[in-house]
């Protein structure tokens, strides 16, 4: 936690908030705080600035806030990713997000083991909490919004078009000869498929969506690597 | 498991291989290979090719292999890394080998936890392992080395100067105002802190040891994140 995340809930004053539980728990035994000390703190789609304890037991914080500087701006992208196992997923939501995604769908695709979609990680609180997180690791305060879709055609069909509208179109495919741009400036979307990628038919819509395939090289990377490495090379 | 790695021991003839326990069980579970079936193989620091599944029951599977083309290159890149904390250590292996280091050195820093150098996830047979697994992850063969080293200034001061010698010589710190460089085709030394980053006098005797310190800006990144976002940005 680089960073903790407020939200307005959390005022009891102008500048002074109460935080408890989860935030309380690891102001004090990771960042092991005591009065007087000094952490940075972050309103939620706010600014970021510093944050002084005033007071700290087992059952509460105070702190009391001073908001100064912007966050780091966003990464200019929308991330579409076929839904990882849920063994992977909240990483993946976390990291996304401390990269800097702030507009991510996750759908369904042929290699997608339809159990997934049954995860309570999936709960809109979960998704929340794991946004939160990365955010709180990268010392961002921009919540991301998630989105997710069950159904691969009418979304690719029907909605991506618009969504990738005046933006680049970038799907990742290990097969694709075309190397991944590097340090672009333009907005991108851009489409990472399941583990064991997507089938040539789920490709093959893409590429008619107006997606074009790209390829890190001949190494196959899982989801939470290609993710990160994808997203570092394009920006 | 992209790759099934086999090792020179698993041969029973010149082109016949059979493989038990871990292998055998992966092949039969998630690859729910048959007789007949083709399987992308490769030689533990050797050749890639296929398998063709000749039988398979509960207690082996033999292959016959053809061997016909070479592994993608190693990343010309000496990654030296505090060591992780035991929980992401695994995933942090199979990442930086399915990335494609084929050196790497986990090291002591004032944030690595005493406790993490007693995980049994340091054995040699279990460093092992998570090279093999992100070798069949990323389709390689080349299994790197990985050496550990518990106390950060001898290493830093005799040891790192004659590992760089002749390579570009990089420390990841998120205060560095110099970004990462890009799309190089140097060789690089590059050390990544521990959780909570280098303090400052590690930094500065990386520096004097001839290490340049660089960041991927303002995001403060988990380390599993920041070694493929600093990899990829780098080549």
């Amino acid at each position: 936690m680089n960073l903790i995340l407020l939200f307005d809930s959390d005022f009891v004053a102008e500048d002074l908030v109460k935080l408890r539980a989860r935030r309380l728990d690891h102001i004090r035994n990771v960042h092991r705080a005591k009065p007087g000390d000094t952490l940075t703190v972050g309103l939620a789609d706010g600014r970021i600035g510093s944050g002084e304890v005033l007071q700290l037991d087992g059952d509460s914080l105070s702190l009391r806030v001073a908001l100064d500087r912007d966050p780091p701006p966003p990464l200019p992208l929308t991330l579409v990713l076929a839904l990882p196992r849920p063994k992977v997923l909240n990483r993946v939501i976390a990291s996304a997000t401390a990269l800097g995604v702030k507009k991510l769908f996750l759908i369904n695709a042929w290699r997608v083991e339809k159990s997934y979609w049954s995860t309570p990680r999936l709960s809109p609180d979960n998704l929340r909490l794991q946004s939160i997180l990365g955010l709180e690791q990268a010392r961002d305060t921009t919540l991301p919004s998630i989105e997710l879709r069950r159904l691969f055609r009418p979304f690719v069909e029907n909605e991506l078009p618009s969504i990738a509208a005046g933006t680049r179109a970038l799907v990742a495919h290990p097969k694709s000869e075309t190397e991944a741009p590097r340090a672009i400036t333009d907005p991108v979307t851009l489409v990472i498929g399941p583990e064991g990628g997507f089938i040539e038919a789920e490709i093959a819509s893409l590429n008619r969506a107006g997606f074009a395939s790209i390829s890190l090289g001949p190494r196959i990377l899982r989801v939470e690597t290609a993710v990160a490495a994808l997203l570092a090379r394009l920006y």
